[in-house]
């Protein structure tokens, strides 16, 4: 199996999924659409859509695709993880189309599939360091230790589901309505995310309301930064790193970065698009 | 306002209502439905009826009745708070029909509304020393810390509605089916808990599913022991009571005493519907 040519790259996720084209190690077309794992069921027809609309080229992919609820299930590499170790075990759908593997930690239990190929193509690119803490913002988000250019080891949060669910679920769904903003009420929401006592913090957010101490206005931010405050505190707890390299979109890799400089840390924002290609062409080119 | 003769006790919460009877220091006839202050429009039809059913007393009330979403909002009385300060505060509807405030604290804000009789009465009626913490486990886990037999300060986790909704929606609903059970797991999850890492620990569970560490009939154990955990460990990390004297109904009862038994304090379990009545009593006899 060879993507040392032209190639085609699918970040394919569980509700987005974006193709890259790929010739002499640069993206020369991409397109991003909604067409993630849970809204297709014949993999094999989307696979001849995006080559139809992209050329008949060999293809890899990363992310969900590879999960029980994507085309196939691909295995789980044991971190430490390195791109030799992905390019090892992909997993081949046909003699042109693969699927790269995820990655597992155990003690306690934790899985990737997807933001490998971010995390080690960002080292590839230089964008990071060898030996480096990376977090990926997200629904799930990932906390990865780089050693030596390999994924040492990793925690997952499920940082942003819990925002989301509070926002539309509960007693606090009907405070948290307003946009977040990088304020003073989300900096206060950091600072009591240090107590690390989520349930009791987020009970909080009521009694304010009904004492008066906050307005409805503050509460989406303030529970926030209370949520990425707790993540960001235990993350960090144990984590000696002087830097965290941030992989987000601008809003939330704003919100994770105003988090990380009230621990005393230093923010470093990462292009996030620019790993995964770097990653995916690292790991192509040795397969 | 007189409450020393024969008089009727409601209990009035936000999905049930619990009726007493109550002559010469004693219940002598209950009744409880579900007719919480969601299910009720006219709480002046409500109380005519219960007065048809039960005789034509004077009624004094606690709970969600007082609130917003009640008969009418009652005042909180600033912590600390004692039998006489919640009896000098009725919310007096007519001559013969009150509602007794709730308690407040700030610095961080919190509030009561209900639980505060339970807690005076459970010293009243001699269940727990003039000095001793609290805990009621349910929906909103009230943990109290009463000095000198009033309520010195206290702190509410919504760790039974972040179970619950869990539970509902998102990545873990479908593995959060089975009943929880005080064994192996459930313990397992208490001492998890002690990380104070919800978001991480709670991905733990997805992932300790796709590794093959755990089997789902587990789950909902592990998890409940992980969110009681949670609670129990950021309380008692910072109150130093050997005891911990738990109200609440003998399943979730338990399950708190086990957690706290496993941070090496020992819980004490106290009738909260004694409390109640012995509570009402007491500031009944005083308005």
């Amino acid at each position: 199996m060879s993507f040392s040519g032209p190639f085609l790259a699918i970040d394919w996720g569980t509700t987005n999924r974006r193709a890259f084209l790929i010739e002499g190690g640069q993206v020369v077309r991409t397109e991003r659409d909604d067409r993630g794992v849970t809204s297709v069921t014949d993999f094999a027809a989307e696979a001849a859509g995006i080559r139809s609309r992209f050329g008949d080229l060999p293809m890899l992919m990363a992310g969900m695709v590879g999960s029980n609820i994507g085309w196939r299930a691909a295995p789980y590499v044991p971190a430490p993880a390195g791109v030799e170790d992905l390019a090892a075990n992909l997993l081949k759908i046909d003699d042109r189309t693969a699927i790269v593997p995820g990655v597992s930690v155990t003690g306690p239990a934790d899985v990737m599939r997807g933001e490998e190929v971010q995390l080690l193509g960002a080292v590839a690119a230089g964008l990071v360091p060898h030996d480096a803490l990376l977090a990926q913002p997200g629904t799930h988000c990932k906390w990865a230790e780089m050693e030596g250019g390999r994924i040492a080891r990793f925690t997952t949060a499920m940082t942003g589901e819990l925002f989301a669910m509070l926002r539309k679920y509960g007693l606090l769904s009907s405070q948290l309505t307003e946009e977040v903003t990088l304020g003073q009420a989300f900096l206060d929401g950091v600072e009591e995310g240090r107590k690390r006592d989520l349930a009791a913090s987020l009970f909080g957010i009521r009694a304010a309301k009904l004492l008066g101490e906050r307005p409805d206005s503050d509460a989406a931010s303030f529970a926030s930064g209370l949520l990425i405050g707790s993540d960001v505190a235990a993350r960090l707890e144990r984590v000696g790193h002087d830097e965290v390299h941030i992989l987000a979109d601008p809003v939330l890799g704003g919100l994770y970065s105003a988090a990380v400089e009230v621990h005393g840390r230093r923010a470093v924002r990462v292009d996030s698009h620019a790993a995964f290609v770097a990653g995916i062409i690292a790991i192509g080119s040795i397969s």
